[in-house]
């Protein structure tokens, strides 16, 4: 694949223009007055995958918006690779916050994209990323140097829950059979450090009630002698965290994977500013469990947050009443090899628990996920590395990332395969925001990195 | 004032008819649309005033609605006593739950009033405990049996904050010199056991804001590693308890009146069901402060509530936020001696220092009063407790008040004199509530009741 840089550089206009083309296509899902949209990408992506080598393209229908599904199988002996990606894209509002119309792409210089960033939504998230993938294959096919077999399964809901995915994939898990899952829908730390995401956390979402009296009453003639609702509810809450910020739910830790020291200060080679995190956010400082780092904090570590909170009066001025109920939507995000389950019933038998007698409490399970990590001694992980060390010039680091996506332990459950997560945006990119963009820079090292993924991994399974 | 008892039930019928046609002008002093039927109860009074033989009865303009004062003084080396009633009312929402219209006054029997209670917004509060007092002086007057002078000064904006009354009493000191305020405007135990409400809570209100990041923020990626400001929140007010909810901010208790074992036993001695009490309430335990009982803990100490709670997302279903922002209603009950502008000072001190580096904190005061307490030897108190007991046949019980009544505060500031509460209403009279009724039992003990207090108090003055 000595190639591969000249080959990238030769069709960098071509590659360009053909994301600039995919990218005028509204695929918002979330909206069904795009829904003809959405359907004209399934087709622009079948055209892709069967221009870049793919056999057997199919539109595959699901009960929602239709899965693209290529490959090309060079030999039944050799390992496959299967890529997802997805063709859908995020509602582009507020669109008076954009600089360019979001479906009219543009080249636009930025502080960290010199030379250049394609503007437009799904830019990065997810039509450019993806498309590396197809330009990667291309690459391979033309000059004849796919190692492997490779399967492409791209899904048209992704923003809107990846529930017609869950439902295909329970039901085509020969079809889709592999060695490794390769997603790019993640990003790196920066364009000289590249970095691989190896861990994503789990969820519990829960909704918790808590009754005092019977109705609302004067706080004058029954302050002090009821219990409180919000009190209570604040008090219960509190009580949550030690003094330590450790969570204090009986059970919560017993299942945590505990990092090495080896893994831990791996990580901790991350380029990370404290002051530029905090000027970021405009707070004094930091705030977390105690013995472990800001990154680690927001990767390795569960955690328990409020996501909201009501009761009684919230209007303007003041109304001297005792609420009768007060609530409160609480998450955990999970680490590997917690259940998500098993914490859901651990946080109501324990918020029931604490309850004084005076009060009643309900919890509500919303939803949850499970946590999923690769790790590093996972050949695809090292396949990974070498290809960006190879490409970057330096090993990348891995990276946990706070956010769950959910699919990643699906496809682990159903396919029994491991996820690497090769992302090749950035933080600043905005995605889900006005003013998505994807550098160039960012999007032909991709093109230039993954055939080298496919070398190394071949080599490596053999 | 031996024929009291024959003059009452001589007049019976035509007392409950002149209250009946009192009750129906809808004096709303919070609805603009009722503007002129508030003016036409003040007109109303002035005349009842003076046919129950007040002299120099007067409409008193006021930056709102009027003051009626009249007076009668019969010897300016006698003591006076100041009447102060209102004459508007509650508005009469919800309208629906009436079982007869607010303002077409009926007469029904219930459980506690087997002789029949009168139904209308404001028969209780205030314009049948008011028109009692109308009704004492008629019968002092007509039987000249009045013993000392005698002043009214009925307001028209106590349901709506009496922010004239304080505007003019400040202005007419002289002209409201007296030597005993007389309000009936609170309640009694019940109908075989009367009290006299001997202290009022003070109050200061304030709203809390607690900032964190700058932006609200995804839970997964920054859960754990920031302050979440609902989570700080809720420490912050579970900590101004300690386990055996006492308040903790420093000072809070220093000013707090101690009542004697006496006047706590003298206390005890009201009738009082905990069982009662939990079940109209739905709880299954009371909860308070440590080493009080119930009427203690909502009477003679201080609390601490918080009235209203709320930051994130309140929305359905689940949002993996973080808030930059969380705010609370919080209010302080204070019990004689505390200075609620010192107790506000005190609290935003207190609050501001516990809080982490990690937030921001305001503390912004809305409004507060002073608590009121009348000692039990003063020798008003004692006037009306022989009052109660020559026609209850027992004694009153003194009772502490949960609740604020600021204008209590504000005549003895401005006038110098003490109050005596002479509250004749029950509190299942449901004031401010659908059905507010007042027993004709009530009505007419009251009118008894009464003139006893003015030949009591003339007597223990001389």
């Amino acid at each position: 694949m000595e190639n591969i840089k000249s080959y990238v550089t030769n069709n960098k206009e071509r590659f360009i223009h053909e994301l600039i083309e995919l990218l005028k296509i509204p695929s918002i899902s979330a909206d069904s007055a795009y829904s003809q949209d959405v359907l004209n990408t399934a087709d622009a992506v079948k055209d892709a995958l069967e221009k870049a080598g793919c056999t057997a393209v199919e539109i595959c229908e699901t009960p929602g918006y239709p899965i693209v599904y290529g490959e090309k199988i060079i030999n039944p002996k050799l390992p496959t690779v299967l890529v997802y990606g997805h063709y859908d894209v995020q509602p582009a509002d507020p669109i008076n916050l954009w600089t360019s119309p979001p479906f009219e792409p543009v080249i636009k210089v930025t502080d960290k994209h010199p030379e250049g960033a394609i503007f437009a939504r799904g830019a990065c998230d997810d039509k450019g990323q993806m498309y590396m993938h197809v330009k990667a294959l291309e690459y391979m096919t033309v000059n004849n140097e796919l190692p492997c077999n490779v399967k492409f399964m791209i899904e048209g809901e992704e923003e809107i829950g990846s529930s017609s995915l869950a439902w295909f994939v329970e039901r085509n898990q020969e079809k889709l059979a592999n060695d490794v899952i390769l997603i790019s829908d993640t990003g790196m730390i920066s364009n000289s450090q590249p970095s691989i995401t190896t861990g994503l956390r789990g969820l519990s979402y829960v909704e918790v009630e808590v009754t005092g009296p019977n109705r609302d009453l004067h706080s004058g003639l029954y302050g002090g002698a009821v219990a409180n609702p919000i009190n209570i509810l604040t008090k219960m809450i509190a009580s949550l965290h030690d003094e330590n910020n450790h969570i204090t739910i009986p059970g919560f830790y017993d299942k945590v994977e505990e990092l090495s020291l080896e893994e831990r200060a791996e990580m901790a080679k991350a380029p990370f500013s404290l002051e530029n995190y905090k000027d970021a956010l405009d707070i004094e400082d930091v705030y977390g469990e105690q013995g472990y780092t800001t990154n680690e904090r927001n990767s390795i570590r569960p955690t328990l947050d409020v996501n909201g909170i009501w009761g009684g009066y919230t209007g303007e001025g003041a109304k001297t009443v005792i609420a009768s109920k007060a609530y409160a939507k609480i998450s955990m995000r999970l680490v590997p090899n917690q259940d998500w389950k098993e914490i859901t019933e651990l946080f109501k038998n324990h918020f029931e628990s604490i309850a004084p007698k005076a009060v009643k409490v309900k919890v509500t399970p919303h939803h949850g996920g499970q946590g999923y990590v690769t790790p590093i001694d996972n050949i695809g992980y090292q396949a990974a590395n070498k290809a960006y060390t190879e490409t970057f010039g330096i090993p990348a680091i891995p990276q946990r990332s706070g956010g769950s996506i959910p699919i990643v332990a699906l496809f682990e459950k159903e396919l029994k395969s491991k996820t690497i997560l090769m992302g090749f945006g950035l933080d600043s990119d905005a995605i889900h925001s006005p003013n998505e963009h994807f550098g160039v820079f960012n999007y032909l090292k991709g093109i230039e990195t993954i055939p080298l993924f496919y070398k190394y991994f071949a080599e490596l399974h053999s």
